[in-house]
């Protein structure tokens, strides 16, 4: 496993320098995706490079890019969002980061998200804990009612679940943000800083959560889909609710209400 | 007015290190104010400091500050958020910036906003357009119902607009974001990366807003009230709306409508 941990950190390293050469460079050139999700020429890159490597080191594994796939019949897939965050990092605002997970049979085992601006790595191993450059890291310990601060929480039009009536209802108890990079937040809420993350769900939403699903939980958090259930890290999500463990119930709760559907 | 302008930016520099030297750092300890938007000791710090040098160069004028006021009676207002998007700052997001703008009789005739992150010097003097670092910029020229993206709007419970409502209609034609610092987003308007700002109004909102309106005007734009009134930026705002001029009036008749209150 830390051999697979150390490739993964090897591909970010790489991703990082791709993400910042092409920063606020204005012929890293912007095209838009059937969704209206923009994509750049540094996204492609990283994505390339990945499977580049893969087919070296790992020949049987496959490889699920958000923008591009290597596609084998091997249980092990490496989900790979290149640039989380792709609308900010096209508007010259720091918050993008990398995303890489080593999935096998749905469920990641090795886990990076890497933050380039701040050179903060963010890894876990399944079972193992959750680091940042090395240091533990851990959740915090707030209570639905007791947040000054803070659940970030994404919106857009084409997303699976209007977010906009849950973030209605939170925002009674949190201030909620919103950053701009989902798998950024999730690392916020690893760490401790804010309480939870709100991910409304896309095509290849599974590309943007599967690395931080497993170093949220490793830090002692809770990650389901939006009705509390377990999701596979291999195919499409029905979008993602990532917290501190303590105030996942209600909003799963709240969202069971809303959204007027229950559990499996 | 150049006096002026490089005094401000003066003052922008000595922020920009104090932002610089307390970011991520735990000593920089957070307060709560009343309406529970955070303070740090790096907010204090900036705002002492450009009282202390006002007294000493300009010691008619007034200073307006978000922590700190020092007031005579002046026409000369020198009107001062110096950290704006203080929560991001607390959460180690690079997005937050210093504004300070000099008012004369509820006009911005000087105006700097600064991105110690990027060293990104926004400037205006009234009439001789908008700069970064020396170079001209201009807002863009999209109209609305062509934006791919985007508009950045804030939102939160206390504010004197619910901006909810005007999102879910905004997000018809456009991609939304939410930066976590207004001034921030208002300089992505100036500089034509955004097509417009929607801020929904507090207590001390001018101060969060005089700079950018004369810079965002300077480089071509628009800024007014929730409803197109002129405002005065030495007391209370009513919320504010900055755009690149073209979609202004769209924004200002959806808003009518929504919040069913007629221009005086």
């Amino acid at each position: 496993m830390q051999e697979y941990l150390d490739f993964a950190i090897e591909i970010a390293k790489y991703a990082g320098i791709v993400i910042k050469d092409n920063f606020l460079n204005d012929s890293n050139s912007i095209e838009y995706k059937i969704d209206r999700t923009p994509v750049t020429i540094a996204d492609k890159k990283i994505n390339s490079y990945l499977i580049e490597k893969v087919k070296e080191k790992y020949k049987e594994h496959s490889v699920d890019g958000e923008e591009e796939k290597y596609l084998s019949n091997s249980k092990y897939v490496w989900v790979c969002d290149p640039i989380d965050g792709t609308s900010m990092y096209t508007r010259g605002i720091m918050v993008s980061v990398f995303s890489l997970a080593l999935v096998f049979d749905g469920v990641p085992i090795v886990g990076v998200v890497y933050d380039p601006y701040l050179d903060k790595m963010y890894t876990a191993i399944k079972g193992n804990g959750a680091y940042c450059n090395d240091k533990k890291i851990h959740v915090n310990s707030k209570k639905y009612g007791e947040l000054g601060l803070s659940i970030d929480w994404c919106m857009w039009n084409k997303a699976k679940y209007d977010t906009i009536k849950l973030a209605e209802i939170l925002r009674e108890n949190c201030k909620l943000c919103q950053l701009g990079s989902t798998a950024h937040a999730a690392m916020l809420v690893a760490e401790g800083k804010i309480s939870g993350e709100i991910f409304p769900g896309t095509d290849h939403g599974h590309c943007d959560i599967a690395a931080s699903k497993l170093i949220v939980e490793e830090a002692g958090g809770k990650v389901t889909d939006f009705f509390g259930n377990d999701q596979r890290y291999d195919q499409g999500i029905n979008g993602a609710i990532l917290t501190n463990g303590i105030i996942h119930d209600d909003i799963i709760k709240i969202n069971k209400r809303i959204y007027k559907k229950s559990v499996n």
